[in-house]
């Protein structure tokens, strides 16, 4: 007997550079079930991103809009660039009890909890998983690798991390990336657990 | 880099017959560095229980004085026995970072809570972890292939058990158990991933 049940939303949230992306596309590769929350975002595409699966990739215009009718969760400017998650991504999957994973900066992962505090189907929902790399000289050295962004990114990123490195306690749970196919599991194992937590199994029919 | 972390208080609970004798013990069969908390309680020892390792066997005055002197977490009367748990059982060893196991009756698992929103730490460690039957029938079936206990017991201890069937909403976790190898796994793993909780996390020298 299985209990109807709420999807959850997870937030897969942390500094640039420890790891984010990656994590998730290897979960949503191997987990075709797990639905993926596509951002909205100003920024250029990088190579081989592509529109409406990566990133919904939006004008200034059309993101102010989508802000001014409430369409965002959560919405953030880094490095310039605007960022955003409209809630249409996530209400109506989890209410179909499908679980949808967030790939979310710290100022996004931030807004989400906040609004999770007014929205009781969200705070239900959604499990914040602070993605963190194993140290700080480690993060550098994954910035300088990816060899995409130049030296002044580079610099105002790792200023950016080493502020936000500090809020993993604002989280539900640290997953350190140390190994990336170790945290893949690590993040399967999180997730099914989770779905045995009580807050998102449904009252009706249990046990009468 | 392992951060230090607090230990956690895994209140495995719920109705009889629903396995948590059986699960407990796997559990530390198999993991030697989990703690069990030893339980008093005024009731006869059933056959090949020893003092001192499955419960602590006291006298009624013993527990009356072990509830005047403020040392129980929870303590409380079920088909006439007196059941308890010293404080001494669990303080100390999350403190220390060991996790501790407590197999307890639903309403202990109450009283853990109610005292748990009163006391921080007993808040960041105690886990509850409801362990359900697949169904109201295959707890009957349960109770009474025990063979243990007299008709007029197994009948209290049904009503009971429809009673506290309804009480997994107050849990953070509901572990149906179905098949004991596979649930013991599970638990094995929910302690495993709950290890990588922010809350008992200590804030000293991470990241920093």
């Amino acid at each position: 007997m299985k209990p109807p049940r709420l999807g959850i939303a997870i937030i897969l949230s942390g500094p640039s550079g420890a790891g984010k992306s990656t994590v998730t596309n290897l979960l949503r590769q191997r987990n075709p079930d797990l639905c993926f929350s596509v951002s909205c975002t100003t920024r250029e595409p990088r190579n081989g991103e592509v529109d409406g699966k990566d990133y919904y990739f939006i004008d200034k215009k059309d993101f102010q809009r989508n802000i001014r009718d409430n369409e965002f969760i959560e919405h953030a400017e880094v490095h310039g660039n605007f960022y955003g998650t409209l809630k249409s991504e996530i209400i109506e999957r989890v209410r179909a009890g499908k679980d949808v994973i967030l790939d979310i900066d710290v100022q996004g992962a931030f807004q989400i909890r906040k609004c999770s505090k007014q929205y009781s189907l969200l705070a239900r929902c959604t499990e914040l998983v602070f993605l963190g790399p194993p140290s700080f000289d480690e993060l550098e050295r994954r910035l300088r690798g990816r060899k995409t962004e130049k030296e002044d990114v580079i610099r105002k990123r790792l200023e950016t991390a080493k502020l936000e490195l500090d809020h993993w306690r604002d989280y539900d749970y640290l997953v350190i990336n140390k190994e990336v196919e170790q945290t893949v599991k690590d993040m399967e194992t999180l997730i099914d657990i989770l779905h045995k937590s009580t807050k998102r199994l449904e009252d009706s029919g249990f046990y009468t």
